[in-house]
């Protein structure tokens, strides 16, 4: 594996002042430009498509993250801002009920127009107008304004990782297996040697410390007692993977939770997202192509429910939030980000510094803790308070980005959920014990 | 109203003879130019949406009405053809069980490939194929190629009439109102006085006579018993439908079928489709924007269902198909057909030359026949038998055109039909008793 | 087989004096007593299920003919009536729209009160009611209270027929595999040779002739025109039915109408409902266990679609209802009628006097008709003209009654409907071509 | 309020010597009898119905607690067992995935055979077949026995609780509004003050201490850390309620958790289940018929995003499982329990002793805790080990019992579990903060 692309990236992690308007300026030209950058291989009729309910068309996400700055940032910053776009306002809040009312969700493919080039119109205009904010703002609400600001670009960051997995998604149900980039690997890597690294029972501080930006739902800093445990040094292997599918483990509902076999059985769960069975094996369908699985890589796509009945049949379970934390805590951020433009999930023997394995970057890691509040926790004030905290039920947490995540959105408190049925991010399993 | 436009046309029902090369070459041109006419004002983004799973994408009937000549004329008369498009066959075939595999219906609107590009490049390839076949076909088989091509060229004329109400459809749940294309019309027009016409009891021949193309379920001509009956002179407006709206119509359960109920009532039927209450009455929206309801024009959008419910309301009933092509034997081919190019039906007082209105084109009128074979009905050999037979149930017979149906496509013996709970083609009511 | 019990009813057919005290007491009790029978067999918990939305649990049942005769006899003819169970009437009306409003139909299984009891004290509460009436009614209303006690008998007599085949579906779904009664057959019966019988084309007079009781779907008597056509002398036998079956009949998609497909694919359907496959064959769930399915019976439990496709497959079509009524016009009444209380069609050899075998009773014929108003049909005033008239959408012909129906109840011209997709009546395939 | 009449059981929680014969017969006999108890009042109809795929017919739970205890403990502890019921196996399993196939959950009301007698029969043997090995099974395997005895009756004693829910579901459905039992209750009853006690930060011990019998979900006993937190004294009550409801509560989606609110959509909720809006106000449906919506009494059927949504409104929020389960610690067992057989939560001022009211009983108590293995938790072997493992996720714990459960059968570190969208329980709130 070449070194990680993205290592100078990493100097983002620094103490970022928001009340500096270079600083500002820089960053969101940045996140900008990556949005674009990954759109760059699309036609227009790939901006349109939304295969799923849960993914959303290429086009709306590119309106939304624009909608999200025109409504937080420049209707509150801007002296009697008027939008020049105010039909976009139905049509491009996701689920934020106190900034008015919504297209339903799951329709937003049925919408041909605005067409992608109305938004990305749009997109411009907006651009313009917060460009000129950031330079001429009034001193004394830069310090609000960069606080707000941030949660924009970290909020696109979120909606880029979207961007490509609902692009894998629409692209692997399309029977011409049209190809987002054509890209190919080496052939003869490999995972890490699989160990355990112990970890002492104790009274710990888990959450946010108040340094740089940090979502609402990773404070306050609180106290939580751990056993002791042990977590594995690496992900779970696609070779792993197999000897539990060749062991009966998709059709043995002892080893499933109550809610998972339903689903299994509904959608005739086999194997992970994407596989596909041929004459020579499993095959993955991936961004780049149709290919071989290769048994050293992490396995992914892979839905908590499933990640729950491995662990139960390797004998261990998935680690709490908390030990994951922990855990996490010395690992240096490294490893297969974002940033190397290489969305698939690879075998990767960068040892993040303290004996661990991919910690950061390849694969979301599930966790056993369901999505709650931590004590004390109180959601933003007005609207950005939906963000995260009415989420949590039914949800699990996972840990430590993806090859899909960026390296200057990701840190060891970074806490992600989704819902335990779903297999379209890029998720995988790191056992504990 | 100006003179119809397409008066021209009606030459074509003239005797066809499809064993001349020059003849066949000439409507081959002009059935597939009308289809590109037609698309001529989308937008990329406009060809890749289905908005509903009755309809299809702009993309995906230009592409099917071209598999259908490859299909079934290129297929069957190149020696040798081997497909240069082969991935097509799967995604482009509509519901030709013996031609093979089909891409699930529903989910024609999740594909953003082939892109409509690649499908324009597709049809130009094709019309090359299928002109030199033209040219060079061997005299002996040109009798029976002419004889499919007939048929193709019927098939891409009725895909012509659902590009057009597909397209509305689509235009039509989009919250920014988007216009096929810009167009207004006087506002002074009137329906002509509505009358009775009275027929005789008989036994009448029915089906059609033998004379150039029909379709399979028109024949045998047979005979009918039809006992003394009256039909209307015009289709019901608007008008009169609102009346019926006014009177409780859509609320009183007592006049709607058994099986119409239910649709009422999940729906929330309360007028036709695309109409729009707003404080100052009643709107509709058009493929030429959002307009008031004009009182004189004959009501459209409207189900079996809701066509029965307001002939028991009016005391009157839907004629069979038998009376209703009785009637229509003696009227001249003329009227607001597609080649008027205005998708939308208008108040028209063109005589059809005995005292009928109307007969042909505005609106497809429901008649109160189930769709069933006729006496001695025989299905084409293979999968061209599919075309209409195994539609027989369930379905109600519908006749004379709409202002979507071209003039070369429609003639007395015609049977449309569709499920009764359908409103998205342009259909309307003629009474009778 | 033993002659069939039930001659002695036929004697009903002669015509009834609906004005004459004692023949309407007499029928009265007759039909009544009737639906008691029926019950005997079962336990409390047996009149309680509703296992499908089609059918209705026992117990409803027999409330509901009961509250048919308070509704549209006690509160018509009782001077200034004042119901003593006001609570039923929303609880026991099916469908009349203009008697009120109804409990939803799909939920009648959950309501286990009014007790089985409440329910007998119910029925002989109205019983005494009516029989007083029929006894002190005024001589001026006799007729027209005949007129609608005969509604009131027939009605009661398609409830029969739905209780005994509602328990069937109840017990077959029963693991348990409870017997209604304990019965068994002779092997050794055998269908008669199958042979065609033909007609001459020519304008026919179908439809009650107004002698007797009839439904006012029967009317208005009109004339009809036949082209010349072939009867089948006996319906299909299970044998015939296995020929198709192992021919991949319901794997081959070509046979089927284009809306039976999904429900073939949908259901798994892949032999007649209650067919059950063991290593020795096929067996059928019957009232009276699970038995062989033996040859040489009709096969039954057979939806429109299915009839079709066989139809199709055998190179032969379902008649007309208007052929099957001119057939039938010559036969006797006789055959396997609901009075032999042999729940289960068997193989029968009775000619019915013109060298066509079982076209009563057995199982009902599925005809190619879709249900319609005959020409000039004008349903009853009142509720009781929801009897008919708004079932004709979907639903296609059935003609000559079936094991489980009265002898007193058929006739040539009686046009029973269900809608193409269900099987859980008796019902049948007669060949026409 | 009367005294509670089940103070008397509370010696049960003595340490309970289950290898002593007689102690075992006495429980038995007294669990037995109470569902016995429990289901007098009922009709032989009541038995058969399932009125929503949550519940279960009477039938069923009478024949599964006896299926239980010939599964658990005859089969294993009665050597060469042979079950002279094995067609119930399949029947009476619930989800024991290890035990065998089952019944599909939401069709056991379409089962009306065996009849109640039947399953009373059934019930009777395996009595006889228990009490006989209790009298004689070798001393050696008397603690086993024991262990899996005790199982058996917490076993029963939960669908106890479930008998009662559901029949009162089954009631509220029945337009008739059958009751249970007739019961009147004083109308001065008066809620204790709401006060807020406080607890303070520390590392405590949660789980079950290993005295007498627990579920294998409330151990291992672990440190946890809490915060310090205040707990409010007693339960939210109807006026309470009330004033949420009257400021728009249900209408507010601010106030609800993101998967929340389509099930209030869906269901168009806006009261607790089984409210009634009538003119003179709010009525509830009680298994004592229709009354008035008593303010003092503590509000009951309410799903967890009720109970969220109201805490959010409240300016609280839940407790933490391990809150309520420390506080509770200090309680007597006393209060309104099912001993009293008033299945009916009721305004009640008794102080168990230490300022905290109806910790015990009245209404199980919504906590914020998803349920999830405490650190280190072990399902048991084999099928039991199925008892509690598999349902953890999705749901949310409830602590303390309800006016339905046993005081034989609660205890401060017992876990109940729920889906957060179901209000069938006795399910009320405490709120903390």
């Amino acid at each position: 594996m070449p070194a990680p692309e993205h290592t100078s990236t990493i100097t983002d992690k620094q103490p970022f002042d928001t009340s500096d308007r270079k600083t500002l300026a820089d960053r969101y030209r940045s996140v900008r430009r990556v949005s674009e950058k990954i759109c760059k291989p699309l036609q227009t009729e790939d901006y349109v498509v939304q295969s799923m309910p849960d993914a959303s068309p290429a086009k709306w996400h590119i309106a939304h993250v624009t909608w999200f700055f025109e409504t937080f940032v420049l209707s509150k910053f801007r002296k009697d801002y008027v939008s020049a776009f105010p039909q976009y306002d139905y049509l491009f809040n996701s689920y934020y009920v106190q900034a008015g009312e919504r297209f339903t969700r799951a329709e937003r493919g049925l919408l041909s127009r605005p067409s992608v080039e109305d938004v990305y119109r749009y997109r411009k205009a907006i651009d313009e107008e917060i460009e000129s904010l950031i330079e001429h703002l009034d001193d004394s609400r830069l310090k609000e304004f960069g606080r707000i600001m941030e949660i924009g670009f970290n909020h696109e960051q979120q909606h880029q990782e979207l961007l490509i997995t609902d692009l894998k998604h629409m692209f692997s149900i399309n029977p011409l297996h049209p190809e987002y980039r054509q890209k190919s690997f080496p052939s003869d890597r490999k995972a890490p040697e699989l160990n355990y690294m112990k970890f002492d029972e104790g009274l710990y501080e888990i959450g946010h410390d108040g340094q740089n930006f940090c979502f609402d739902n990773e404070l306050p800093r609180h106290r939580t007692f751990l056993e002791s445990f042990e977590l594995a040094t690496r992900p779970v292997t696609n070779k792993e993977f197999m000897a539990f599918m060749e062991d009966g483990g998709y059709e043995n509902q002892v080893l499933w939770l109550s809610d998972a076999w339903p689903v299994v059985e509904q959608h005739g769960w086999n194997a992970p997202m994407y596989w596909l069975r041929r004459d020579e094996g499993w095959y993955q369908k991936t961004l780049y192509g149709v290919a071989k699985v290769h048994p050293e890589d992490p396995v992914t796509h892979i839905s908590y429910y499933e990640a729950d009945a491995f662990a139960r049949w390797a004998g261990a379970r998935l680690p709490r939030e908390a030990e994951w934390e922990l855990a996490c805590r010395e690992c240096r951020l490294s490893g297969h980000l974002g940033e190397r433009e290489i969305y698939q999930p690879l075998a990767d023997d960068t040892d993040q510094g303290n004996g661990l394995y991919q910690m950061y970057g390849s694969v979301w890691e599930w966790t056993c803790s369901p999505y709650s509040p931590y004590p004390g926790y109180k959601p933003l004030e007005g609207a950005l308070g939906e963000y995260n905290g009415k989420f949590m039920a039914n949800q699990f947490v996972l840990r430590g980005g993806s090859c899909a995540t960026s390296g200057t959105h990701i840190r060891p408190t970074y806490r992600n959920f989704f819902h335990p049925h779903l297999r379209w991010q890029f998720t995988g399993i790191r056992l504990a014990r």
